[in-house]
């Protein structure tokens, strides 16, 4: 019989020892910074019933379905004329009832919902687990992949957008990543649009302005025009587009320019108050206004934030706002939320470039004990012990193996030291360490062994 | 419009703030143990091929999985007869290609073949991931769970086995979970059915064994005579099923009555083996040797461990073996191995029933301040800062709501202290610290504060 080696789907990945290790220190950060914040985690299963799933992101969302065929008999409901349509759509909402969730808001909206009786609001909760998405793979883009969000739900205040910017801040400072912080405000977006006399046409005029950075300030202006925004609306808001200075000065011409609109000018007194908030804290780089920042303008209703990591093309690592009506979907009206949400693929690409990740991120054993033989194994099995009760993660190689062998193991797997205790240091009552990073050697008691272990 | 309450597929669950506390403890516990011994993490995706996943339990395990409907226009594979023929066994597999996975092992042994040129052996990996199993939904039995599971392999060496169950009663000895752990070998099983003179009946004399304890000596006698073993096998077997006395005793019993089997002689010196090691361990209870255990006989060539909870009758707790032969399947021979397994859920409940998560576990908030108001909110927030400077978790209430909504929020929360700053404090320049539990209030000064907080 011969065997073919085996594959994962396409799209998906097996996560070996050492990618492990360093995506686990980014998740330990992240829920460290969360949990100092008091948000708790919640999950929810990997499969949601179609009817959860089904048009909450439209019809290009429900392509990305990952749809579970029903167990037992799947045909039990298909009658013999469905089947000879030959119709996939109508077949398929007959043989599924299940799919894999695409992302976590849709899953955290349905949990508020069916849990509103038992939650207490506002409700300051995490969650870290895969999604499915049927898209086609390319790189950095997969099937299954873990996102990271963190929400809290059932309060306007402002004080929350200023919570989740600092946590933001924090993880990024632990972690080592220089990042930009941008923040923007729908509703500067809608009185931008309102005052050049455009409301209808908002989602339009920011897509243009969105490519400012690409297609420069004559790129945007041709692009209105082309898409029917008269010159005299575009002359209104070429003062706002070439806006200079800090922050400050941004919101002293925008309060300016955007006086005639109610909404705008609510836009500006929430950017306000947001930076006001923050003044309070220290942060590890000041918070950018980007007129430009135009995402997920489908559902943020107030605050849009996103951050990119510095001289790196790799796009947003971290992103989110504030939305009204997380919940309605499912019939529980008036529930406002802020969430933002951690790209961890992304992270891990710009701390691998960037070679932040720490050699002890991937050491998971900290010293092992050469096996010479029998009688030596038993003598080592005593100290290793004692070495544990120490809380020194430690290992005794399981084999009689060739010492070069054992050594080329501890080498693969990053162990920092060896210990060799032969017929010599058995009569001495003692052990011998080496250190395979510089090569050193020197002889010691156990006591002696555990505290420079217990240092190092 | 009207909205029916959202609910998840059955035999699934959400976990809350309070239960997901409660596991992420148990799976802290878990890892640190397994980190402690030299074990490193690794995760397989979701979905695997199905020509991995099928055949590898049976007829049986097939039907548990769930399955995957093929992404885009899923009927292009069909042909009009195909649909015609209504066959639901010929259908499905031109309609879907892969599975969710349903246990770790098969995915284990999967990325040890794909990823042998990789890894170096001996391999300890654990890994920690649900899997998705389409069983009828009954108590304490879902349809997606996690499963824990803990391998070396790549060596033959007892120690393995040893180091195995070491950890267990360290990890239940740090959950405070007291338990039996009970040790058989299957080649004591052969070895006894060989000494009766059915070598050949080894599985059924092994599950007749099994229910001594439900029906009595007479009752696994009176099956065996059912399944046609004479009397005068069974006459052999006697003496070893009423066996009195220790693990010695019963050690030196089984290798006088099995002297004629030399796999039964085999099986001894293992289990003598084992025992010898773990005398150079201290573990928290006594393994047991139980001739009666049998599970996973259908793999498990060698040593059998099971470990179940004292007082309780909730099943087994945590189990494995060795086998070996883990990936042959998928063409790679000769890899040995020893694992165990956590039953995360089971752990949870006994641990539930018994009271022993401590109250601290669910405490995620060290202190919440209680928002007065837009000035005192401001004079908080720099306190607020300074507090989680010192990695205090604490939080500020975000609106300004009523006294009694805020401290019921804490209460729900079940945040162990809440901090008010008013107007005289503000003047002060100092914190009031209620204790939640006790209702006693102190006033103190922020280094104070700190203090008393990292000391709580």
């Amino acid at each position: 019989m011969t065997f073919q080696k085996p594959t994962i789907p396409k799209g998906s990945r097996d996560f070996g020892p050492s990618e492990m290790a360093k995506r686990d220190y980014i998740f330990s950060v992240i829920k460290t910074v969360f949990k100092k914040y008091g948000y708790q985690p919640i999950e929810t299963p990997a499969m949601e019933n179609l009817s959860t799933l089904l048009g909450k992101c439209g019809e290009e969302g429900d392509k990305l379905l990952f749809r579970i065929l029903n167990s037992g008999d799947f045909l039990s409901n298909v009658s013999g004329n469905d089947l000879k349509s030959k119709d996939p759509v109508k077949l398929i909402n007959l043989i599924t009832e299940k799919g894999l969730k695409y992302d976590l808001t849709v899953p955290f909206a349905r949990y508020v919902v069916q849990h509103q009786n038992e939650i207490t609001f506002p409700f300051k909760r995490y969650q870290i687990q895969p999604v499915w998405r049927a898209d086609r793979p390319q790189k950095g883009r997969y099937r299954e992949f873990y996102q990271c969000d963190v929400d809290i739900i059932g309060s306007k205040s402002l004080l929350s957008e200023v919570e989740l910017i600092k946590i933001a801040d924090e993880v990024f400072n632990r972690l080592g990543i220089k990042v930009i912080i941008k923040i923007n405000n729908r509703k500067i977006l809608a009185g931008i649009a309102e005052i050049m006399g455009q409301a209808e046409q908002m989602m339009k005029i920011t897509i243009a302005i969105d490519k400012i950075e690409k297609i420069g300030l004559d790129g945007v202006k041709h692009e209105l025009l082309e898409i029917g925004i008269p010159q005299s609306s575009i002359d209104k808001l070429l003062p706002i587009l070439t806006f200079t200075g800090d922050f400050e000065e941004k919101m002293f011409l925008l309060r300016d320019n955007l006086s005639s609109s109610k909404i705008g000018l609510q836009g500006v007194y929430e950017l306000e108050t947001v930076r006001e908030y923050l003044s309070f804290f220290e942060l590890s780089t000041a918070v950018q206004l980007d007129l430009s920042l135009a995402r997920g303008l489908n559902y943020y209703t107030g605050a849009i934030i996103e951050i990119v990591a510095e001289d790196m093309k790799i796009g947003s690592i971290c992103g989110g706002g504030r939305y009204d009506d997380l919940t309605g979907v499912f019939g529980l009206k008036d529930i406002s939320g802020v969430g933002i949400s951690f790209g961890a693929d992304r992270i891990y690409d710009v701390m691998d470039q960037k070679d932040l990740f720490s050699e002890e991120t991937s050491q998971v054993t900290k010293v092992m004990f050469v096996n010479f033989g029998e009688k030596e194994e038993k003598y080592c099995l005593s100290i290793i012990e004692k070495v544990r009760k120490a809380e020194i993660s430690a290992e005794l190689y399981p084999d009689h193996s060739k010492i070069k062998k054992q050594m080329s193991y501890a080498n693969n797997k990053n162990i920092k030291f060896v210990a060799m205790v032969g017929e010599d240091e058995i009569n001495e009552n003692k052990i011998t360490l080496r250190n395979m990073t510089s090569g050193e050697q020197i002889r010691l008691t156990l006591g002696e062994l555990i505290s420079k272990l217990q240092l190092e």
